[in-house]
């Protein structure tokens, strides 16, 4: 039975939970009183849905349904899991968790608040042991990190398990162990704010020199490793210590301007509100989320090849569900590709080597699927792709959602013939047709694949051998349709 | 001729500079009187050619040569541009910056520094004019960010003709408007290395809590977009004004403790070097630091994918480059290419998709020889790829020189049968069958070409005709060899 998430507040933050939650196969109910809350959080669940899928190498689990409750107790019904999403008061908060506790006795609650500690959240509260912060990152479907903040009121058994829920969803709980204003990632946040605050007031830069200073250099060590670990290189072979008393005098040095706080009034909202006009509104805001949602798949498809940081995160979540997962009688489908502006040929079509590329993704995949994945190349074997045959239906254009799917047209010890068909919607826009080759890599030559992988390979092989064969396999180059 | 970069100071900065101005094509003389100075440079060397040329998507420049001179005055001889990255000491960087000029006068001298103003810099020297800062980021090799700041003093055709150097390079020079301690990017670095001493010293969380803090949330947004893009996205549709006066107030909580600055003692340091080897001690920091580079081409491909961020300066770099470099276009020998690092896959040979990039440079090329390249499409008309037989016959490793060669199997006004051999030397690795058609790219259909195209085409097939058939040409995959 599919588990069920109450989510209380359906904004930005509470969509976001939603789609991670429905993405994952838990139905969820939302209750927001917003007239607006179920197209906010469509909207939301429209990116997620193009964006979080690209992040998993094997096929996601059905989606859970979604509802809206008219009051916080329906939503809570059932629930196993609670999340408070509403506005930042404390008095509210206060409100909304009692009513949440008395229709869930008994069940987690985690707090989406960024400013609250758990030990103010919990205050007159009934039970406090259920209650503590797990405060996400926007966007909450793509970005791993949720703060896990209990206080020493909130029961150790509920805080692991609220670890484990957040851990089947694909996020990293980072436990907090001393609750603090504003937890711990805020706090840099901040700061940086601060200073940039005061960079802009005082004329030094714009607010799109600001992000360029911050994209172009420190931000892209930031994403792969933080500060500790950049400056730990930085220190050279000297370690950490050397770096330390290098750079330790410089504190003393009067570089920021932190804790003196430049006045906010409508002067600095106009000046910074005009600077980012300038800097971004030629992007309207569903397109920067795109964008943005487009570029961190990126990075985290990027740290998942190197099983690194997020990526390591997003590889522990595909071994998890890929145990859960059957094969069946249908061609299987393995990713799912937004097409990139870097794709695009001169005609404004995908340029021919990306399907190719495409091809490429879905039978590793598939390779990954039966265990014949990196795991097993480092083992010395893999399949070598001997030959190759492309027929072009369609084209695909910058944004399109490419869908690959692999049917196994024959398959024995050493070898593994192959269909992969790439579509948009139900649009078939290429078929590739490819013959691969088990081969020991030391010796050169090819031999028969490894039994664990014979045993996940043969029986979808036996499956998929029901299906009519597809249209377009054992084409030549030029043959008249037949 | 080559032109020629003079480095004082040949640390992990100056190595990283050194590496920058070699691989693209520039001489480079390095005066630094560390006797390790050759080790030191030759392994930043050795990071750089593993790394950077995986941004490129056409050859890199030869390299240039690297040599270490005696005297401040040798390196300067004949040099195009000078980069100061010696110790942060400003009686030392005054004498430096005396001795270059008097050696190259009128040529622009960059200063690594972090920490002086350029008008600082300026003081006592015989041209002020010349003296501006560079402020790089390491990786210097993979990192685009470079902090342009001039003091009033600094010549403006100067500062114009050093920014046109570092974009050559492939760097991102951002021009720092006015002067300021630290520039921009280190004050934030700054702001958030005293909030992450704090957060340690308090025992609240560990540099391993506070890097994963970092890379798993927020570092990943700043990879791609700054701050304020950001942030101007979690306003909504409301936008910038919307956020600003959400999180405004916020300003005046007392979250930081940023300019209240913690003792500097061995304590402070045995504690943060404890933990810092307990997080990454089991990684040496050579490995770290081709993890480190390694993500940080990920991410970047990433980027240029999308042409967004510092993926928009590598592309601009590619350009630049393909325009000096035409390659001449001997007949039906059309390209030639390198196989570079990132084109390869975890079996260590050249991947599969790259094949056919390889092919279609080949084509491409050809296309532009019978006169339909860019300029004909442009007009509404080109040649699409309808159908690709790929025959795997051997693998290309990296730096593997691959020729690709077009032979044309048939002709008429709409179709252009083509066989593309890609080969090693004598070696072919694969061949590639093509059937592509002439397309009214408006009307969406077929088209005879135009006469122009076809009396250059014709001729070709004519003669190829008498070629004899190609081994390889109108197989099917899994056809059994005759």
């Amino acid at each position: 039975m599919a588990h069920k998430a109450a989510l209380i507040g359906g904004g930005v933050i509470g969509g976001g939970w939603a789609a991670r939650f429905l993405l994952n196969g838990w139905d969820v109910a939302v209750f927001d009183p917003d007239p607006e809350a179920p197209r906010k959080v469509a909207e939301v669940l429209a990116n997620a849905r193009a964006s979080l899928p690209q992040l998993s190498d094997g096929p996601m689990p059905g989606e859970g349904s979604l509802s809206f409750a008219a009051r916080i107790s329906d939503a809570c019904t059932g629930a196993d899991y609670v999340q408070e999403s509403v506005g930042e008061r404390l008095d509210l908060k206060h409100r909304v968790l009692a009513e949440i506790q008395s229709a869930a006795p008994g069940v987690p609650i985690g707090s989406s608040t960024s400013g609250f500690k758990p030990s103010q959240l919990q205050e007159g509260a009934a039970d406090p042991s259920t209650i503590l912060v797990t405060h996400p990152f926007n966007p909450v479907y793509l970005l791993p990190l949720i703060e896990v903040v209990p206080s020493p009121a909130t029961a150790p058994e509920i805080v692991a398990r609220v670890k484990d829920t957040l851990t089947t969803l694909g996020l990293f709980p980072l436990h907090v162990r001393k609750e603090i204003d504003a937890h711990i990632a805020d706090r840099f946040l901040e700061a940086v704010w601060r200073e940039a605050l005061w960079l802009v007031k005082d004329g030094i830069a714009t607010t799109e020199e600001i992000d360029e200073a911050i994209r172009m250099g420190f931000g892209l060590r930031w994403g792969q490793m933080g500060l500790f670990e950049t400056y730990r290189i930085a220190g050279g072979e000297a370690g950490m210590r050397h770096f330390l008393e290098q750079f330790g005098p410089c504190l003393t040095w009067p570089w920021t301007k932190l804790m003196d706080v430049p006045e906010f009034n409508d002067e600095l909202v106009e000046l910074i509100a005009g600077q980012s006009d300038a800097q971004s509104g030629h992007h309207s805001i569903r397109d920067l989320e795109r964008i943005r949602d487009q570029n961190l798949v990126g990075f985290l498809r990027a740290l998942k090849d190197r099983d690194w940081g997020a990526g390591r995160v997003l590889n522990a979540w595909d071994t998890a569900r890929r145990e859960e997962a059957m094969p069946g009688a249908e061609p299987l489908e393995m990713v799912r590709l937004t097409v990139l502006p870097g794709w695009i040929d001169y005609n404004g079509h995908m340029t021919e080597s990306r399907y190719l590329f495409a091809s490429s993704e879905t039978t590793d995949a598939f390779l990954r699927h039966i265990g014949a994945g990196l795991d097993y190349v480092a083992g010395g074997h893999s399949y070598y792709t001997a030959e190759t045959h492309i027929l072009h239906k369609g084209e695909a254009k910058v944004g399109d959602q490419i869908t690959g799917r692999l049917q196994v047209l024959a398959a024995d010890e050493k070898r593994l013939h192959v269909f992969v068909t790439l579509a948009r919607g139900e649009d078939v826009v290429a078929t590739l047709e490819q013959m691969l080759l088990h081969v020991d890599m030391g010796a050169g030559r090819t031999c028969p694949a490894a039994p664990e992988v014979l045993e996940r390979l043969m029986p979808i092989a036996t499956a998929h051998a029901a299906l009519p064969r597809p249209d377009g396999a054992g084409r030549f180059v030029g043959q008249r349709k037949s």
